[in-house]
């Protein structure tokens, strides 16, 4: 099992990580690396997003869901590119999904950069291959990709480019699991990469069923957070089928991987639309359901929440 | 925001709950019924099936995972269908999938108890209707389809026939609460209901992406479990649409429901074929990550993990 250390490391490594682009990926890292003792410089072409990344991590500090230790004193929002990148050991870019822009950015970082300084996008739909494509050692540049709201899920995609070193895949492992994260290596680029896709997956059928008037949209996210995801959040998939029968996993194939191919073959292939009267139908659902909370409120719960139940599953870890 | 009580009401109620099939889905009821306080008893026309039902709810009783309420006092197993029927105001059907199976012994038992008994089958597959067909009065019988386990996993989904009766529905969910559950009531019969579909959609891509070789069996479940079913168990699907954008769902859509339609239409369409290869590669991943552990363990600590993490999220109403 991996560890899911809520409690990266000790303060002030020596580290210095660059945050290009602060919009709602780029700032969701702050908190992450200033935790974990990080020197954090956070840098957006764009002014007034800065500003705003700025203002969101004092509130994200003031609410302090991490617990009592704050990594502010570590973090400077920086008006200056070349200023964000003095001394950085590693940078995430989180930039808008925008190819020539990544790819540009990339070529600019690359150039500021020691050779030695690992280069990471967080895109979660282009080819670090495609991004990487201007820089002069590719194989230090990857997709460590995070899933919103980074400062709390551990878990990261991440993908080297196709001369991506194995010992920066090893310096970039280490280096991501001692500040608290659970990297997922992936083999090649699929669009979306895996989280995504899986995340789609359930979202093609949910507005499917939606559509057909089967269930309602209480219905759908009743069935996954009282249903489906009590169990994923332990075992993922494939471990909840090993637990489902007692042979474990190859006898409950044997028995049941017919039935479930017969029923993926009923499944939604097309991919729905989504027109006016039906996101108002979903908004008005969420909107009974959270009292008309703000986003923001209902996002601070969410973080306090998963910190709170990645510690209660710290205290019961699997012993065989 | 449903209550997702794990100390569901008062002693000895006075309801007396009738399990028919006691395999891996029937027995899994029991402790959800006893706890609550009412009387259950339980009946396979499997001798050996039931015997071995005994021994695992005596085990899971030793165990003790809902705490320190026990209901053993309150559970008989019965040889005889009538005797296990008797006085029963809730009946469970829990047999193999089979339809005539189900639908003879639906009209065996709809002759034997109270026409307001309430007649529910635990079915995933077969729609209620059939299973219903030589019952008098079919208003009061449903699919009640719970999720292994039954025991700790709250949701269950819920479909009356055509005939359903609008009193009966009331009188179900009401008493399906009263012990702890949260239905989700589904308008109309699908293959696999809704859950399992959901789930078989997950697992879908997950084959296809693991046969590609993009990812490993670890990679999927390292995904789910420290990254996406963090989110779903709190916020479900939808919810998750709307927390992850700064003006919630409706701008979250407007944004960003193009590039999910597109990825969409990149996702497998096929039911993946399972060789004999990919199940060994599988089991030896959860092997690896379990230490070879006997099912049974494994299974134990889920248990146990699911009411901790239920209890956890009980601490943490969102209060808008």
């Amino acid at each position: 099992m991996p560890e899911i250390s809520t409690q990266p490391d000790a303060e002030d490594r020596g580290d210095t990580v660059a945050l290009i682009g602060a919009g709602v990926v780029g700032r969701g890292w702050i908190p992450t690396f200033s935790r974990a003792g990080c020197m954090v410089r956070v840098y957006d072409a764009d002014r007034s997003q800065l500003d705003h990344a700025a203002a969101w991590f004092a509130d994200y500090e003031a609410d302090n869901p991490g617990g009592a230790r704050s990594g502010a004193a570590h973090v400077r929002f920086e008006r200056d590119l070349g200023a964000a990148l003095a001394g950085a050991s590693y940078v995430q870019e989180s930039i808008s999904e925008d190819l020539s822009a990544k790819a540009s950015l990339f070529g600019q970082i690359a150039a500021r950069v020691s050779d030695k300084t690992l280069i990471a996008s967080s895109t979660s739909s282009i080819d670090i291959n495609d991004i990487a494509r201007d820089v002069a050692h590719p194989e230090r540049c990857f997709t460590v990709h995070p899933f919103n709201p980074a400062a709390v899920i551990p878990v990261v995609e991440v993908l080297g480019t196709r001369l991506c070193g194995a010992l920066e895949r090893l310096r970039l492992l280490e280096f991501l699991r001692s500040v608290g994260q659970v990297p997922v290596v992936l083999s090649r680029f699929t669009p979306g990469y895996v989280g995504n896709r899986l995340q789609a997956a359930v979202m093609r059928e949910a507005m499917d069923l939606l559509g057909k008037g089967v269930v309602d949209t209480d219905g759908i996210d009743f069935l996954l957070s009282q249903g489906l995801a009590l169990r994923w959040v332990l075992l993922g998939a494939f471990g909840t089928n090993h637990a489902n029968a007692d042979e474990g996993v190859r006898g409950y194939y044997r028995r049941f991987y017919g039935s479930y191919r017969a029923l993926m073959a009923t499944l939604a292939v097309d991919a729905p639309e989504l027109d006016e009267v039906t996101v108002e139908r979903i908004a008005a659902a969420l909107d009974a359901r959270f009292g008309a909370a703000p986003v923001a409120q209902i996002a601070r719960w969410r973080d306090q929440c998963i910190l709170e139940l990645r510690r209660t599953l710290e205290g019961h870890p699997f012993k065989p």
